[in-house]
């Protein structure tokens, strides 16, 4: 039957470092880029930070022959940055904004601008249907003292709510993006237990890169090496995750990421080493589905999901912190908002009493006075913005917090099922049937 | 076999005009709303405009025993107003938050600070698995010059994009909540024809309720008969909408609204009408499944998928002025902040000028060069940061639009195929098996 032959899908991800007059070779990277795509003809292509709309266009008239179907996903100030570029038929795409993604006063960050989601686009590969999702999470300007942790994990909370309530459907999930976390982090391990994602650095069964896989290296010219302290020759923060369904298997048979260098050119393709993950999609016949779910439930499917309960509750505590923190910081500026108010009011009454009351002449400068009543109202408008902004903030912490909560809950019921089904029958498959790798309580 | 017993479901929705100090008898209401809850005891309780977490909490306490699981959705500055109590465990919850949701500077029509959403709360009904969803969307404050049409058509899509992809894995999927438009309009066509969802008030076997179904009526004394106008007896904004699947199908056995009061009590729960609608689901059978999907599919499915492609133009034709708006009013902020600019040169040219080249008095008089100044970093302030709000707005429309023209190729490709399918062979039915009533170009 021709719908059970594998397919095989190259799939590349670049994070593109594409501020317009800010980075570096900005046009000759990107038309270094454009041109290694039409070369090397992936299937599906990933990209991130393509901030100007400008270069996307640029790259889909490069690529139009090679990748007729594109989508650029629009979302914050000055766009997610994110883009895919396809072989095949895009017949959907939807994309999910962060709800929290920095601060807008920290523009020399400039996350906030950004407006960081993650983008979805449904394609058909062979027979299979294939949801194919490209992020960009925000970025860790500390690891010592990362005050954008409590966002991180919640972009990470909120990846895997989505790709795990979207991709009910898919026969097979592809994620690739930079996701600005090392692969142990809390994030991407509540990312991968969650979704059941897998990573193709890990899994490939040959490699050809950087050591580790890493893909932020001292090596890179474009890489200041303070930056990278204390992981002197890089680190790993951008990933190709994948995972098949009841429907088919996926395997990686080989993975590459470029080496701080591209051969005949002066420097790389950006500041971040691009991705080459090639899977083959193999359809199951309803037998081997059967089959292959019970084997492997039996073996580890208590275990992880205890792992899983412990890491939705690590989250949870990281989101407590940003609560503790948002709230902190929300105090702080209704305090000076109301410092604002109350010399305001001072003022007033300095100059308005012995005006009124002893009819004399104003004895305020009058220069000094308008300054301070600017600043107080200065100070009452920046204030009653921050406070907004804090408040919104904190519902987002805790609509986050809520949901682990629940989902926590959820976990630990299922769990106690397993365990109960195991007790009584220790022989037999757990009562409910999963996905291999993945707990999904909604299945 | 137990599991193809059919189960009888009870869904509640109401618009709880919940703005503490501000909504007439808040307190009252809402204990009359708990009571009733608490004797009625439905199986799902869809509440909106919950806006106070005080408010919640209150009717959580109240419904401990008949309601044991809850959700409140958490949004915006003051919440998304929307909660869910509920007889069964809900397993997930999740939730969206719409892109564009109206203008900060509109603060007495206030929608912008709800950060109007989706909730969406996964249970198990009998052996089923329920995607229930709960959403308000931007009101419409004048039919004739309705300003926020655009955004309310980029909510009516995103909501739509949002139930078509995180229902997939659903055995069934209920709706319910204050969708400001009437029946006819284009964001409520759009829900429906992309989603497939049915409207319980026209499916239903048996009604008891205000005429046509309508949720906002005039008998009700908390509505001023103006506001209504030229609707004199009412208008139908709010739904329970649902839809079945291969694995089940959903009937609406009956189907009830409040008249405008409640008796024993001087005024109604809400300005809004209560909704409840009693569903029977019934699992299917695999054979079923078979056969009835054929049938359904021979007869509607090009012109319902013609219909689709239609109502998805006219949304996206609807972007496309907001898209013109947008720029037009991003223009004026730009022209307004450049004018700013030039004041303030102007200014400081003025007072420089014969200060520097004379050597003379400083003729300008200190507090209006200090006024003047003040007023011109006011203008810069204010143009920048809704040249910022706008850009935002801007991006979001361009998504949308851009989600809406690839989902129209998409649709137009499916219906090339069914044409042909037709040609080729008229008794056969259309190459790709659809869910009934529902065109998902990712199914």
């Amino acid at each position: 039957m021709t719908n059970m032959d594998s397919v095989s899908v190259r799939v590349f991800s670049l994070n593109c470092w594409g501020i317009r007059y800010l980075s570096k070779y900005c046009p000759q990277r990107y038309a270094m880029i454009g041109e290694m795509l039409c070369k090397e003809q992936h299937d599906i292509v990933l990209l991130q930070e393509v901030w100007s709309e400008k270069d996307y266009l640029f790259l889909k008239k490069k690529l139009a022959s090679c990748h007729p179907h594109s989508h650029y996903f629009r979302s914050g100030v000055i766009g997610s940055g994110l883009a895919i570029f396809s072989k095949h038929r895009i017949r959907d795409t939807f994309l999910y904004r962060y709800s929290l993604n920095g601060y807008p006063y920290m523009a020399h960050h400039g996350d906030w601008f950004g407006g960081k989601a993650v983008g979805m686009a449904i394609l058909n590969l062979g027979s299979l249907t294939a949801n194919v999702y490209v992020t960009h999470l925000h970025a860790e300007y500390s690891r010592e003292k990362d005050s954008y942790l409590p966002h991180r994990v919640v972009q990470a909370w909120e990846l895997q709510q989505f790709i795990r309530h979207t991709s009910a459907g898919a026969d097979v999930v592809i994620l690739g993006g930079d996701l600005n976390m090392h692969p142990q982090d809390l994030g991407n391990r509540l990312l991968r237990a969650y979704t059941g994602l897998q990573d193709s650095y890990l899994e490939t069964a040959k490699f050809d890169g950087c050591e580790n896989g890493m893909t932020l290296i001292a090596d890179n010219p474009f890489i200041s090496k303070k930056e990278l302290v204390p992981f002197e020759k890089g680190i790993r923060i951008d990933y190709i995750l994948f995972k098949g369904s009841s429907k088919a298997d996926v395997h990686c048979d080989s993975m590459s990421t470029t080496k701080g260098s591209v051969p005949n050119h002066p420097f790389p393709y950006s500041d971040h080493e691009a991705l080459t993950a090639e899977l083959r999609l193999e359809p199951r016949t309803p037998a081997e589905t059967g089959s292959d779910r019970q084997s492997k439930n039996k073996d580890s499917a208590t275990g992880k999901l205890a792992e899983l309960v412990d890491i939705v509750t690590e989250a949870r505590t990281e989101v407590k912190v940003g609560l503790h923190c948002a709230e902190r910081m929300r105090y702080t500026a209704a305090r000076t908002g109301v410092m604002g108010l109350a010399l305001l009011f001072l003022e007033l009454v300095i100059a308005a009493v012995p005006y009124l009351a002893l009819g004399a002449e104003q004895p305020f400068p009058r220069t000094s006075f308008y300054l301070l009543a600017v600043l107080c109202f200065a100070m009452l408008l920046t204030t009653s913005m921050l406070y907004i902004f804090y408040t919104m903030e904190l519902k987002s912490l805790q609509e986050a917090e809520d949901q682990m909560r629940l989902g926590i809950g959820s976990l630990q019921e299922k769990l106690k099922g397993f365990r109960l089904a195991q007790l009584h029958n220790p022989s037999r498959r757990p009562p409910e049937v999963q996905e291999p790798g993945a707990f999904e309580p909604e299945e």
